[in-house]
């Protein structure tokens, strides 16, 4: 859990015991790679904290073509997070492109944990922020930018991306062809 | 100041005093159309509440092309929030599209509102995960669906913006062509 500690403590203070109580709320899970933790269609009942592994939340258009919304790994935050707040059926899958270990938490104990801890509604504060602007660029990106751009940006922020993403995937996350980015990437 | 705290109170439950507390934080500012409020290569100081008309941020590329990330209008926040939390000049610009009334609030003074009124933390936090959930709807959007679905979509769940913003920034909110926008909307 020393993983986990330093990610909170990158935001707030903990005492040994607040860091003891806090972690109380979470479960600890693992994953194989391939197997799906939240299924298009069920409710999104859980958010996951990646402590190791990779995982990615996508959507399946009409004509089943998937485009990927988001890749998490170690630090990061996912599910579905509409479905999730709205406790409604989710559109996302998430799935896990190697061996995952997470700590979940479910909506009731992260409604209890921010009661309890102000701390905690402070850290997510930060988090929503955080991610919010990161959103904003990653729109920003998409309307402005051309393919090659945006797979340029995309690795320089994300160096190990190449290396732990097939290139199928990265094109669904760019909302480019496979084509396009084998030519782009020079493969 | 009643549909402030009426805005408020949507969230969060205020007493008379604690509205009276937290209104002192913001500054009433009025604004004429085609005014603009933040300059790109300014600092972002301020965030603002929108109490009445209508603005936009977009982001100016290299070829002098203009890309909406945002409108606001009545009870939505704008600035550039990157630049803001960060302390960083802004690469957007935020313009008035109609005569506006604003909350603006700077960060020293939303800071000093989340340490003394934890309500307004929790307040900040709901519209930060909804903000968020929006754009993730956006990326998705935008990497799903054709020019058409977009403009479709954009006009049901707002249908007041054809009356209130022209087609030449919509086109560039949704990242298409005034051409291919002006067919969709058979003008």
């Amino acid at each position: 859990m020393h993983r986990f500690r330093q990610h909170l403590e990158e935001i707030i203070s903990l005492t040994d015991e607040e860091f003891e109580q806090i972690q109380s709320f979470f479960v600890y899970k693992k994953y194989k790679k391939h197997q799906v933790i939240l299924e298009e269609g069920d409710l999104a009942k859980n958010e996951y904290l990646v402590l190791s592994g990779l995982l990615k939340s996508s959507f399946t258009d009409a004509d089943g073509k998937e485009h990927i919304l988001q890749f998490a790994w170690e630090n990061w935050w996912i599910t579905d997070y509409n479905a999730f707040w709205k406790r409604e059926n989710s559109i996302l899958s998430i799935e896990c492109l190697e061996d995952v270990e997470v700590l979940s938490l479910s909506l009731e104990d992260k409604t209890r944990l921010h009661a309890e801890f102000r701390k905690m509604e402070q850290f997510f504060l930060k988090k929503s922020n955080a991610g919010y602007v990161g959103l904003q660029k990653r729109v920003l990106s998409l309307l402005t930018n051309s393919a090659e751009k945006r797979f340029e940006q995309l690795i320089a922020t994300y160096p190990q991306l190449l290396q732990r993403v097939p290139k199928k995937l990265i094109a669904a996350y760019l909302g480019v062809s496979r084509e396009t980015l084998s030519r782009l990437s020079g493969k």
